[in-house]
């Protein structure tokens, strides 16, 4: 287990079936990358509860920590804490703190048993407050459980991003004028003669483009970074057209 | 196993560190609607060929067809073919077509052997043109292994979806005037007397929107729709403002 990494786990027939178009998990991604947390893989699931825990203990034997996105409002096809309470081994529970907010929210007026229902959580569960905003994030053992609406989804994160361990590295690219085929000899070797560094090789197609290859080069010491970047200098030589 | 729904797997370092935008799952999600081919899940894995072996066996568990996007150029971290192979617990060998289009390509200049290594592929697989595009789409077993870019995973996954079973369907939705939690237990009655039929309950949050819930209601026979659609309006009421 990973206990610096994040697994995302997307969860809703709305975003599989094109009803929503998935924003959270292009969001997810940027904000952890911003912040220079590692985040492992993103799987979009859909509201089966057999499914979801499925893939929560596979991202579980992964990361330490995982962030779902969706299911947790009060309607039927909301599996998401029952989902986690089953993969934590945990009971689900009532929280105390859930249920003084929502009835406060409903102040006079009788609270509807389902709207109750959002007050749930796995045993042992914690409440992050998120500022201004009336629902704090729900997190038991790890698993921070976020709502699916894209406006709290946002909220929520930045909260759950200020409980992560993250180093924001180092990044260079270097813009080539040949194929991936032609480089990719030298790319191989430089790339094991610095198995620490993370490098990535994207082509380009089409016109509009001054290069055929971008290559990335990234770590968390600018200097391993320069050093990596020197030797695919000494093996690329004249193929390298401009760098950042 | 279901015969007739896809997963997807996105495979790519550079999508979940953010360097790329990742394009290619939305394109698949909103294609797969259109042409009513249902879909399982979508999961974005670094590649990492364990990684990737477990997340393809996980899914072929799950339905009869996998679509993945990347990791089958030449360089060191294209290991897709791999880890289908290995999921398939096939041999990875040279495929004779791929190899004499490649050799073609290349004309009288020599073929680098990294090159050559884009005509290996698991052993029985075939190859589905692709209009006028050079590379066919490589497919073994139900797994259609895609390549990365986004030009050319559009036009591949088109001669992917001729091959799948369809059958578009038919939403309609209706706009509510009141919350979830309001019409969550009216919502789960209908919802359990019409267990094949597929709901959908969106929260929408802030200012300029009618409505605070749109429901969605789905079904291959618009007969079936029809007669939930009515068991909702019975319900619900006055809380409908609007439908379509």
């Amino acid at each position: 287990m990973n206990h610096r990494a994040v697994c995302a786990v997307i969860i809703g027939n709305e975003v599989l079936t094109a009803k929503v178009v998935e924003a959270n998990g292009a969001h997810l991604i940027r904000r952890l990358r911003e912040r220079g947390i590692e985040l492992n893989s993103v799987h979009m699931v859909r509201d089966e509860i057999d499914d979801l825990v499925e893939i929560l203990a596979a991202c579980r034997r992964k990361t330490k920590f995982i962030i779902t996105s969706g299911g947790v409002g009060p309607t039927h096809d909301d599996v998401t804490v029952r989902a986690v309470a089953l993969t934590l081994q945990r009971p689900v529970v009532r929280l105390p703190e859930m249920e003084a907010r929502i009835r406060s929210y409903y102040g006079e007026r009788p609270v509807p048993v389902e709207a109750l229902r959002m007050a749930e959580g796995p045993e042992g569960s914690t409440l992050i407050p998120c500022g201004d905003l009336r629902f704090p994030v729900l997190e038991c053992d790890g698993v921070f459980m976020l709502p699916g609406v894209p406006q709290l989804f946002k909220v929520q994160l930045e909260a759950v991003l200020a409980q992560l361990p993250g180093t924001p590295g180092v990044l260079r690219q270097l813009y080539l004028s040949v194929g991936e085929a032609d480089i990719a000899a030298a790319l191989d070797g430089v790339a094991r003669a610095w198995p620490h560094v993370a490098f990535g090789s994207y082509p380009t197609w089409g016109e509009g483009t001054d290069h055929r290859v971008r290559l990335t080069i990234e770590h968390a010491s600018g200097e391993v970074v320069d050093g990596a970047v020197a030797a695919l200098e000494a093996a690329l030589g004249s193929s390298i057209i401009r760098k950042d």
